[in-house]
């Protein structure tokens, strides 16, 4: 890990003890010693560092200097509940790769008895999206909610989850935006909906497309899901950015 | 699966035969029936439907007709061999990607005993590419290579693995270009080079861009080797389609 992550009730003015596996981990793989610093943060809040204060068995003692407060990610993500051994895979993948929310919802082409898997307790994935925070050097969990009606989600729930002023989903067609140009420069933050293996059907689809959706396709190939949501938000982050580039390189081209 | 890959060796005339677990998918997961077409390719050619002329238990009688060969992938990759669960968990997703060689180096910060995995086996890493190529329905294999020894890669061999045109290394310097924008529209080819979790050392690093490795980076979030390795095809392709159709859309604009 990177970065270890204290919840904000792990701070006692600037002072925080690391306890069980995050005390193991700084005496053990980091090796810490009195004096030393090591980078911290605190969930949703800020990042800094930890000048190590004590030392014991299984307890660093540290005293903070806490930073910047990293900014919520641009990106929301609508996704179709995966089978439990890919869902399980991409917790951590998708905290590292930074999301401000984790939609998970039913679908047609969604088996049923994907919501009764452990991989949906909070007691599972929120270690795994620690993990991944870590990994990425961020602070900022994902909020998390789990749907297992579509339709009122679609119609009902959805403007209050998410403020994205773009609304995407993946889907195939020979009509949709390349992922990478669906992006507009005027839009701060994107709601991405990615479908289940199937793909989302007819009915889905149309009720995406009447709330605002549009159409953003990664190619031909089929991808697995989670191979699909690190493409996906790789893919839309990147176009974006490139789009900037080539924008600004073309206005100092012209003048 | 999307497609049924089949050994050239397994097709006699327009007839093959579908055995062991191919035979099994086609059976109890498609259902086919005599009659039914489905999706085939053939392992580095072409993709095509195959026809349902006969079934027996763990046998599936086909008769083919088979069209296009899909273009070999247009990126190479070189990678630091990561550890050997993230590695098993790459070899899929790879072919899925679509890659045409994977090269698989040591590096100062790669651990030795990584290298006695039975991932690296052809035995077990086959299936899995293939796995891979029936999920995104190609056909195109990725070549691999595995180099215990990083300069004599570097230094001899890799002119003559890699064709590609244009050579980049992912690395967070402040003074790499954006992975994003990183695939210039003349070069046909790019091989990129992903380095350990801990990232290249300043030899290696040296090696690299004196053999005409540009520096390229996704930002500052720091990603797990598999992460790393999906996000950074998917934002070097997305960024240099999203290019494309900018500098279109501004031809158009100047028009």
């Amino acid at each position: 890990m990177n970065l270890i992550l204290l919840d904000a009730g792990a701070l006692d003015q600037d002072h925080a003890v690391l306890e069980g596996a995050q005390a193991r981990h700084a005496l053990d793989v980091l090796r810490v010693s009195v004096g030393q610093e090591i980078r911290i943060g605190i969930v949703d809040g800020a990042i800094g560092t930890g000048r190590v204060t004590g030392l014991a068995e299984e307890r660093v003692e540290l005293q903070c200097a806490l930073g910047d407060v990293p900014a919520v990610p641009d990106v929301d993500l609508l996704l179709a509940l995966p089978r439990p051994k890919v869902m399980r895979r991409l917790w951590a993948q998708l905290a590292a790769l930074g999301v401000g929310r984790i939609i998970l919802t039913n679908a047609s082409r969604v088996e049923r008895n994907y919501f009764d898997t452990h991989v949906l307790d909070e007691a599972c994935y929120r270690p795994l999206l620690v993990e991944g925070l870590q990994q990425a050097q961020d602070t900022r969990l994902p909020r998390v909610s789990i749907h297992r009606r579509f339709r009122p989600l679609i119609e009902d729930e959805l403007d209050a989850l998410s403020s994205a002023d773009r609304r995407l989903v993946a889907h195939p067609a020979a009509d949709a935006t390349a992922v990478a140009s669906a992006w507009p420069a005027d839009a701060a933050r994107v709601l991405l909906a990615v479908g289940p293996e199937g793909g989302w059907d007819d009915f889905e689809l149309r009720l995406l497309t009447d709330r605002g959706f549009g159409l953003a396709s990664l190619g031909t190939r089929t991808l697995r899901a989670d191979t699909a949501c690190v493409a996906l938000l790789a893919a839309l982050r990147g176009g974006r950015q490139a789009r900037a580039s080539e924008t600004a390189r073309a206005a100092r081209h012209d003048a």
